[in-house]
């Protein structure tokens, strides 16, 4: 059994993880895996967390070229982040020979093509399990255990920091402020946590598991995303009210013609197993022509999952050193799918709306939807105030372009005062 | 690419899916994971359903060693079951150099030792991820994404057949002879349920799943497994009262000296994401050091989804005869844990009982648990007729041995009619 020398480029929150998992197990995955796997050397600007690690000083670098160039080195392990410096880290190391494994989704989901191209041209691995789903397997499953299947769709909960807001603002009543200060309190969300609220973060990880469910590259600048800003209490009492959950869904489905990619809340029917799934938790639902459904299930961000996801990509990496197979699954991305327009898109939709409480108004802004071929399935009238009323339509299946002219319609409507929520809804 | 040729033994549910799944995407195989698998010969003893699955005459026989044994055949397909005939047909393929996939769970509970050595010697690849939980990916994710970790336990609804009755049980009343009869109706049961409701089945695969997370050989007869014959709908409904749901559980925890392994309905609470595992789904929980709380949740029988997972095992193995990799993962048994007696168990446990209604009998009942040092959570007396009392007591966690020293004693007290159930409480 060879020894395989790792380098670990970026100490932070999963670095540290990653440093934990080595010291702790590196005897076990010996034993156990049959991979003699060496962490070698360390790489962070930051030096002060060399020792904070307990990482002896001759094994620390703050030079990157020091692990990705270096010719003790056979696996790089990547966990900057973002796609400036970390693509030059990934791309300078796939071509210096060396299997990379990493945690980056924007990477992924922004460079895909290119980095799987550096890593099929030097014919050596690029593992990423861990930039979607935290420790939740399932790329590993997606690329292999499930490879017998046509996937039908994709739904996942992959941000567990809109997962835990919505979670608390549904349970307790809390309001998207209040919600988000305590995320950013108990260290779940940024102290800018655009990323996450606006559905940036879901959109890169659903962008990276659409390209494998349907062998076909979809990039980020592809996937429309809204985030959760404009959820209210309000909304998810309705929501319970009539049978559903507000989740923030990352969506893909094949469609005739191409494949519908997508991030935004969502209602989804609250008998639904995504629909249990609470907290920080993630989970990614997958429907195949063979296995029906499944679901994968789990811890989606923290130091430990992700880098349990790192750990098990990097005996896996040396399981094929050892074997000699380095290479051998590469890029999937076989086929040219069309990614549809949001426009194209045929769903239900929740319409909330603060109107003039005047006789005429139902019948004025209904007329707007049928103008547009929008047809309803249910309204709720409540008095809002002394002369508002609020109106709550919940459409049939209709499409988004004509949702959306309808929208543009009450706008210039002086009766509507203000359309206060359109949520999509999603029967599973 | 090469061609890997195929055969398949035995085109009962699972084996017809198999043909279904390979007719269907033979070319999707090709051009998304980069193998040509033919299913080059099929084999069953019952020729007529050679036409009726619309397999060409040449490619069929009755004689499984034109298969096992047979010069122009790479992957051997078992789909037999059992540990007789399928014994022999998989030892005789791995000796002829064949890969093996399989979904026999009894062959590798019981057998798994000597199936994993024939492969070895031979140096080729024996899979079974059908074996467990259909088509859920859990064996190839313990066996590669979860690496990274030690395992502290895996808990299992790994019978689709008992849940479906116990979910039945649960929401509509039904007692278990009904839903007994209502499930071998739709086919989810066998004219002899008892593999299923005796909870044989699932000890089978809770000694796969146990072996492959703990790195240590259990095998099925260590495995002590109840059923849930006994379970009734008034044990259902206090469950409910105290906050629990019953499952038949197939539980595996590393513990201090060494594993528990064990198969019994078990009141879990119902705020736990296995107890919305309803129906015939299954899901296995797997708790590890690094990754935390992770669940694979789906489809737990039926043609196509177990045909799924022998499907992806196929490719995989075409993987591994095209990158030159065959036999790389083998047996990661490569411990030697005690598997735990069941008397050695510590739990909490629900014990119901009907009692002569007479003054004292509480005391008396109490007083036997105190003297086997048994303490009491909690006691729930209920009028049962004129004359009799029933007596719902849940201990704190006590040793399993004393536990059944006091049943011993109620036996014996003439105020004791009859201890009518005993549930294992697990807090998970």
């Amino acid at each position: 059994m060879g020894t395989v020398r790792v380098g670990l480029i970026g100490l932070g929150t999963v670095g540290s993880g990653v440093v934990e998992i080595f010291s702790r197990h590196r005897e076990q995955f010996r034993t156990r895996a049959g991979v003699d796997v060496e962490l070698t050397r360390v790489c962070d600007r930051d030096e002060a967390r060399f020792a904070a690690l307990g990482l002896p000083a001759e094994a620390c670098t703050a030079d990157w070229r020091a692990i990705a160039e270096a010719d003790d080195i056979d696996v790089v392990i990547e966990l900057i982040g973002g796609t400036g410096i970390a693509r030059e880290v990934v791309l300078a190391a796939l071509a210096a020979g060396k299997s990379v494994v990493t945690a980056n989704k924007a990477l992924l989901a922004s460079n895909g093509e290119e980095v799987m191209e550096a890593a099929a041209a030097s014919g050596v691995d690029i593992m990423f399990e861990a930039s979607v789903g935290g420790g939740i397997p399932i790329i590993g499953p997606l690329k292999h255990s499930l490879t017998g299947n046509e996937i039908a769709s994709v739904y996942g909960i992959v941000n567990g920091t809109t997962n835990y807001m919505l979670t608390r603002m549904a349970d307790d009543g809390l309001d998207y402020a209040t919600a988000l200060a305590e995320a950013q309190a108990k260290g779940f969300a940024e102290a800018d946590p655009t990323a996450d609220v606006d559905g940036l973060d879901a959109a890169a990880k659903i962008a990276i598991l659409a390209s494998i469910a349907f062998n076909s590259r979809v990039i980020f600048p592809q996937v429309p995303a809204e985030g959760i800003r404009d959820i209210t209490p309000a909304d998810i009492e309705y929501a319970a009210e009539m049978g559903y959950s507000i989740k923030l869904l990352a969506i893909a489905r094949r469609v005739s013609g191409g494949i519908d990619v997508r991030v935004h809340p969502t209602m989804i029917p609250t008998s639904h197993p995504l629909a249990s799934v609470n907290g920080v938790y993630n989970a990614i639902y997958v429907v195949g022509d063979a296995v029906g459904e499944t679901m994968f299930f789990g811890e989606g961000a923290g130091s430990l999952p992700a880098a349990s996801a790192v750990a098990g990509d990097v005996i896996e990496v040396a399981r094929h050193i050892g074997s000699g197979s380095l290479g051998a699954t590469g890029c999937t991305c076989t086929e040219h799918l069309r990614v549809r327009e949001i426009g194209e898109l045929e769903t239900s939709y929740y319409i909330r709306m603060l109107v003039a409480d005047r006789p005429g108004v139902l019948a004025t802004t209904a007329k707007v939807f049928g103008d547009h071929g929008v047809s309803l399935a249910s309204v709720i009238q409540k008095a809002a105030s002394s002369d508002a009323a609020e109106l709550v339509y919940v459409t049939h299946r209709a499409c988004e372009a004509e949702v959306r002219a309808a929208l543009a319609e009450f706008d210039a409507l002086e009766v509507v005062r203000e359309v206060a929520a359109v949520i999509r809804v999603q029967e599973l």
